[in-house]
């Protein structure tokens, strides 16, 4: 960590800094520039244990040198982290499609969708049965009987399942229902979540927050993984941004970057970053370009019949194709779909 | 709603698109512009009902008209809420300060700064005991202990309490300590703990969300109201945007806005918004300029030796001048503090 | 156009919206809701033709329904334009890499750059001569000197030549030594530069602002394609987002948005997006994937010799390995390159 | 600035950064931490002179420490600058209004508004000559003939003239009948007329960019106070975000972020940042509240005939009642207005 001086900070001012920093632990190096006094301080100890340095009098800026996560970086952990679902393996050179409804509406549609799903070969099956609506007069998800379906698709088609969980008092029941349980963007830093799901033996799908930067998204991971679940995924949704023509701006640099910074699988859910289906083929294809370890893409027997994000979804005919090529842009990726 | 056709959309698909909304419920004015066709649908029906339109073949976009929220609307509710608590209104001609440490950390450190609340004529004592932290590494409150804390100093003082609620499974113990629960903004579309504040007597502090708009704001606010909790007090604490300079953007243009949409009381948070104590000032001056019906304003005996956001902390004698400066422009705007 | 009235608003307020659309030329569609009243104003003229219109008394919103671009659109122009220079041609099935150093530095550095790009097989050289930095102690080109070395290097490779044109009084100077005028981020907006652009007789790729939506961009097209240059290739570059990591967020959304609604080719500048050359490679490839049709990438012989932007230049070593890559992924999307 | 090495760096890297700094004349401390090691370099020489040093081998980030504008910070320069023109100072204990209709439209139109903002008690008259405006089928303003008639309204009214240049070839003509020139938010990052504005001697008026946080902004100051023009006027217009409830965001956190950091004068405007006049009167309030040395309001005579911005324009009547509110406002915090 680095501490800034003002220009002109008195010699008490500098003291005062130095013994907080030597009194946590820290071992320090003073450089006396011509405008300012700067203070390196190195140590093992993380910046949470001098919170408060900038209020001291005569601080200008504190730097953080570190990644404040240790568990979810790869600094600590050079090779990749592959999740391993009986015989689905999300990272590695495995390139996994989650695909399936927005949300579970019937048996039918549910089913439908399943078999589309595991007749274009993808794994794992998404449907939601918690919706998380701006509105409260939205449709809001056949909650339990929506898990209950899902359960049955998976015995119906062998396929994984993946379903958001909203609140802590539900994880055990979605947890028996499915095989990886979803963290939604909006729950990104749910923190009394993340700190229960850390408890869990299932898998952790974790969304990117709308205003979640890499750091934040890495710092909600590592709540599951130093709670004790290391079988995070992480999932680039899209951000906000200014930009209107698109639901919200996917960014698919956040892909090098996270596995720069981290060991974890990311993959990318181009269906609700753009909320229109004319975008996701082109979208899910350069996520796979970028390096993703998957995409999770919306289809629909029926978008236009669809209770939540028709528009985004696709058809069995057009999700049909687009396996097709991803599955080319996989091969020149050296990954297997 | 207003449905915008495709250039060139077909005869059978704008008939496919009248068919759907008709079956709805709604009336429909069909324009046929020179370069395409715009269905106008008049109703009582919340746009809601019609979902997935815009994935029926030959629709372009779908434009709403009226606003998504109802109850938390001025459209159908004109004059102002005031939300009392005992002898303190917070709405209407009143201007409340809400003020106290980030987080509660000893008895010492809360007793001070309450009496310091208290005699600077401030009414509402704030102090967190569930802290959402973005590190796990980091201070995550006293819990319970801080609770017990809180009450002992309204005991003390008299002031009214306002702390924060993370997860639904708290809202009774913390409603049992405390006068106003608040909604965090990472929480801001936890809609499950939205729908159990609802049914809950106590008036809720919903702060707005990094990353939400207005309307999503009042849409969460509306969760709450329809749910049978109309006690609702907006805080804007600002938005996720590209400038660093501050922690967050304050938009203080929400203050007007906000009063022109709904009729519910909205304070302003400069502390949380700036991330530096320095420009608490100016800013918290500003909402009150802006038409804020109050500010909530950190205050620590010790801002350097605060677990948590010391930076943006003021000092007792700095809050104590910023009050007076606040009483002025509350006078200038014809309000009380 | 729709005019969405207040609730409530009186019938000589409606009567006046009516009035002033009719004289503009529009015909009238009224659509009296249950709580407001609506105005369909249908007609071959622009919204631009009755500004002012939300300040009359009783007006909601105005709610236009048509592109307010036509000739950069796709609505009348339904192929792909192909902005062809010689034997390179830009759009179309053929995917263009532009490549070189950020800024022209010497003769040494930038025929060692261009014999790269040459032997890697791309057609087009980019090099700032006229460079504009944030800072005024920066480094801002070797002007026209920067000019005669880009000509005389185009004479020693075949190689075209790209370069920005930073002021309006630079177009002929620049148009004189180079093939294709390049209007930077900074400045989309620099209305004077882009009428001046408009009259000449070179293709202009015309980068998107930094906080420009794609409407807006399509807008500054329209300037140049409305004053007599059809020749536009747009060029995404990032946008300000509130993410860190990156200098900016690329938004390769923006690509099948732009072919939907454009009929002009599109091609995307990772090097200056990301600002790192690590992230260069993955989303040059993504942007291919997504349907690019082409990619600009920042070469330079000695990436941290570099007057300018050193660390988002590949060396030549990987640059040569990337249009490999490139080469992969343009066939899986049935491009050449 | 400080240099952050790779974990793992080897020795020969490090010295090659060692060697590059102290060849640029920086001296230099090493910090060989339990992770990393950090060199900081210690000089006067601006982080200009060795760019590049992130892409050399083993060098994770580089961080700046000191500010690199120097003529437009307050570091060596603490007393405020007080731009004067004639009677009227911009800066210091006066607070100004400049007021007047977004583009000169007629000589009736433009003595209209003339007249109500010199009999209101302001000092300086705005008005566009030439106008930047998103489309090209908008009207571009009089230009000329709209100097022309500023220049007589000068004459008239005695009030002092801003008005916008768009392009270095018209800053002789327009410093002719004007008297502070204006940078619109569209080119504060033209540098090539920002370097030409710098020769000349008018004050500018200089609009932060909608994507510029304020460091840039200061940056395009130092271009005017380096070149040789130290009567800049900053002026806070909005920023882009993700908040569609008004225009833009104003960011009023900018005005105690400006006074801390640079010594220049700093005005808002609520007009163009919000672009409804309903919200222009709380956030010019605000905005003096909060610091600013002035406000810029657009007045027009009938707004709902002006052929730019005119749901963004106060009536003359609006106009003189904010008037007295911002003279309250001013009164508060000591000023003259």
């Amino acid at each position: 960590m680095i501490v800034v001086m003002h220009r002109g900070a008195s010699a008490p001012e500098i003291d005062a800094v130095c013994q907080r920093l030597s009194n946590a632990g820290f071992t320090l190096h003073l450089s006396q520039g011509v405008e300012r006094t700067i203070i390196g301080a190195v140590g093992e100890k993380s910046r949470a244990t001098v919170s408060g340095l900038e209020a001291l009098p005569g601080v200008e800026k504190v730097v953080p040198i570190l990644q404040p996560y240790k568990l979810a970086g790869r600094d600590f952990h050079q090779e990749d982290t592959v999740v391993n679902l009986g015989n689905v393996a999300i990272g590695g050179n495995q390139c996994q499609v989650f695909a399936g409804p927005c949300a579970v509406e019937s048996w039918e549609q549910l089913l439908e969708a399943a078999l589309v799903v595991k007749e274009s070969g993808a794994n794992i099956l998404r449907g939601g049965a918690f919706k998380p609506r701006s509105s409260p007069y939205s449709f809001q998800g056949l909650e339990e009987q929506g898990l209950k379906l899902l359960a049955k698709a998976r015995e119906a088609t062998g396929l994984k399942i993946v379903t958001e969980v909203l609140d802590a008092a539900n994880i055990e029941r979605i947890g028996y229902y499915s095989d990886i349980l979803q963290v939604g963007a909006r729950n990104m830093q749910n923190f009394y979540l993340l700190r229960e799901l850390a408890k869990v033996d299932r898998p952790v799908l974790l969304k990117r927050g709308m205003a979640a930067t890499v750091e934040e998204w890495l710092m909600a991971a590592e709540y599951l993984v130093s709670g004790g679940n290391d079988r995070v995924i992480l999932c680039e949704r899209g951000i906000r941004t200014f930009e209107t023509a698109t639901r919200n701006t996917l960014d698919l640099s956040a892909i090098p970057v996270v596995k720069q910074l981290s060991h974890l699988p990311v993959i990318v859910d181009p269906s609700h970053a753009t909320g229109k289906w004319q975008l996701v083929g082109p979208l899910a294809r350069a996520a796979i370009a970028a390096g993703a370890d998957g995409v999770m893409i919306e289809v629909h027997p029926h978008p236009a019949m669809a209770l939540c994000d028709g528009p985004q979804s696709l058809t069995p005919q057009n999700f049909t194709a687009l396996m097709a090529e991803l599955r080319a842009v996989a091969r020149v990726m050296g990954k297997q779909l």
